[in-house]
Order: C-alpha cells, then structure tokens, then sequence
C-alpha cells in the first residue's frame, strides 16, 4: 500500500479523517505510523498528498490531510475483458486498476465457464476492494467503473456503440497482424479468455469496428497479457 | 498448463515419454486425458508438438510425442531485477519466463530487505519450477537462465560487461525521460525494487551504459512493470 486512500465520508467537519478496518491495521503494522508522522494520503476520487498522524491506536487512526497533488495521468484505456476465472480475476482487477484503465467490461464468451459468473469475487464489495488494491499500490484515487455482461450478444449489439461512441477499438486475437498506430482516442481494448475467442465473437466485435491485432506468438496469463497490452499501446 | 512439458531423460528407448508428479496429476485432472488422446507437448529446451496418450493411470502417463514445431519466437530481453520479496519474485518468475525472458538476474539494492536472499523461493529447485509454470503457460521450452547477485557493485563493475557486451542498456527509474527507439540489439532492462533504485546505484548503471527511462507515473507491482516494460519495449 503506497497511498492510504479515505472516502469523503471519513472526512470530518474539523478537517480531520478517521480510519479504521484494513486501513487502520496496515497503518499501525506496516507503517508503523505514530503521531506525527506524516503519511501519503488520498481522497477516493479526489487529490492526493500528506496527512498528520494525531492519534495512531488500536482503534483508530485519526489523519490531518492536505490534498495538494492531482492524482497520476490516465493512459485513456477501457479494457473488455472476458470473464476471468475467479483466481485471474483477483489479479487483473488490481493490476488494472494500478495501470489506470477507466472501465472495465466483464463479459460473457463462448470459452468462459458459466460458473465464474456466481464467483463471490463478482460482488460489487470484492470488485471495489481489489480495486482499491491496485490504486493504492499505484498511488490513484480514481475507481474504474466495472460492468458485468452475462450474455455477449446483446452487450455487443445494443451497449458497446454507447459505451465507446469514439474509442479507437481494438481486439486482442492470435494470428492477427500488429495493430496500426495509437490514435489520440480513447482506446477500447478487448482481451479474450485464455482459450481465444471462437471465429464467431472476433467477427461480432470486428462488424462493431475493433481490429484485430495480436499480443505476439505467447499464450499469456490474463493480467500479464493487459499489463503488457497498456505498455504496448503506450510505447517507449 | 498449455503445454506438457518432459525433459531429455524423460525420453526412453522406444520414443515414448513416462510422466509422473505434477505433470501426471495435471494430465489425469485437469485435461482428462484418456488413451488415444492427443496432448500439446514440448521437449525443455527443443521443440514442441503433440503426444499421443498410449497410457494414463495412476500410477503412470505414457506420451508418444511428434515434436515438430519451434517454440515461439523471443523477444530478446534480459531483466536485472532488484530482488522482489519472495511474494513477488513468485509472480515475476513466471510471468518474466511466459514473456520470453532469457535471462534474469536477480541483484541486492539499497531498497531490497537482506531477509530476501534466505528465502526458499530462491532455491534452484524452487526457481525452476516457477520458471516452468511460465514455460507451461506460454508454450515455451526454454528455461530462462537465472543468477543470483548478493552484491550489487561488485556485480554493476565485474560482470555485466561480460554479460551484456552488446546490449542495448535500460533502466526503469520514475522522473526519467521517455525511453530512445528500441534499436535491433538485444536489452537488458533493469528494474528496481518497489521503492525505486537509490541515485548511487541509477548513477552507477548509468556508468555502465544503462540509460534511464520512466515507465510513467504509477508504482506497479513488479510483475505488472515488468510485462507493462516488455510491451512498451515492443511496441505495436
């Protein structure tokens, strides 16, 4: 945890910021903060900078924020991922989310297991806490928007031309060439499960505009495969 | 597991391959192989291709294999990596051998706990099987070459110019500038630990050719800055 990161509802009306939970014992054992230290802070959504330790016990942490940075540039990259085995997904939602991608769409696919999606890690306080991982580890405040789609058809058909009306669209596939140039758009990037997506999902999205391009010859572990997919898209 | 890797003494007499261990459980649970089948395989260090299930019990998987195809091709990096703690190495080790990596060398730094280097992760029989997960993932035969370097001057001073004679020299440092185009040579990329390298040891590899470079403004995990680094370094 690099950044200890408050919701505007910790905040009280003296200034002040209470913790207590994850927060409170990785404060205390990790940091071993002690009054008057300063710690790196942030405000879910909001700016980031140093807070005053006042108190540092058991029961509380009781924080003097001073928000004066922005949080870290936005690379400008949603990700439509196929719904992740539970396991994977534990670990693509935090490295996603350190990398700054926006919104994340999990979405039904034809090698996707339909048990993943009763997955106890799909539910909205287990999404947010690791997402709240990896905005710690990556010192960001801003929560990616997460999207659940069970069925691939109609997410495709009706939703995904209101999602991106403008993104430049682009799909992961073994086989395909190297993708053209980064556009100054917002890039939607699609990712498929560790199978592939089957002929019939690659031309369902290719009809709604995403070229395919590929990741290289190697068959990659999902949140190995978006980290390195957000650095190519960046370049050097 | 994508590919059943054996080793040459695997190999017997007639052609056939006997598994046991992990790879047999794999074999037997996981992929539910029965006589007949046909498995991907991959020789440690050759080529890879199909075997055909002659035999699957308890006890025993007997493989005839057809090893026909090259593994996929490499993208010509070595990692000098500050030792991660023994969690991370965990992930980077396999992720580093699935992208391809062909060498790892694993150094102390100012920011590395010296507790690092007792850990049992980096016993070789430890490292090989992390490495072997990458392999297995990425249809890869080759295992990455690891070293372990207690001593980070000695090593900046007395080896890597016999390491790396020729490469293109890189070090991951944040505040640095954008990373030159990435010429034909192969690169070794160095990678600090997760509080950054010191200036003494950036000035010190920089000495040494090493040119600095950011991967931008978010702390990563190391196993994410690595793949994020991997893809940067290619490009699209």
């Amino acid at each position: 945890m690099n950044l200890l990161i408050f919701q505007p509802e910790d905040l009280r009306e003296d200034g002040t910021v209470r913790l207590s939970g994850r927060r409170l014992r990785h404060a205390l054992e990790v940091l071993r903060a002690a009054e008057g230290d300063l710690l790196r802070v942030g405000l879910l959504g909001g700016q980031t900078g140093t807070a005053e330790v006042l108190r540092a016990a058991g029961d509380e942490l009781v924080l003097r924020p001073s928000l004066t940075e922005a949080p870290p540039l936005r690379p400008g990259i949603d990700l439509l991922l196929a719904l992740p085995r539970p396991k994977a997904l534990r670990k693509v939602l935090p490295a996603a989310a350190s990398l700054g991608v926006d919104r994340i769409v999990l979405v039904n696919a034809a090698r996707v297991e339909k048990s993943y999606f009763e997955s106890r890690v799909l539910e909205p306080e287990s999404i947010r806490e690791l997402l709240l991982l990896g905005l710690e580890q990556a010192r960001d405040t801003r929560l990616p928007e997460v999207l659940v789609r069970e069925r691939f058809r109609p997410f495709v058909e009706d939703e995904i031309d209101a999602l991106w009306p403008l993104a430049q669209r682009l799909i992961a596939h073994p086989g395909a060439r190297a993708a053209p140039a980064r556009d100054p758009r917002r890039v939607a990037l699609a990712v498929g499960p560790e199978g592939g997506w089957v002929p019939f999902e690659v031309e369902l999205l290719a009809a709604r505009g995403f070229e395919p391009f590929t990741l290289g010859p190697r068959t990659l572990r999902v949140e190995v495969a978006v980290a390195y997919a957000l650095g190519a898209l960046r370049g050097l």
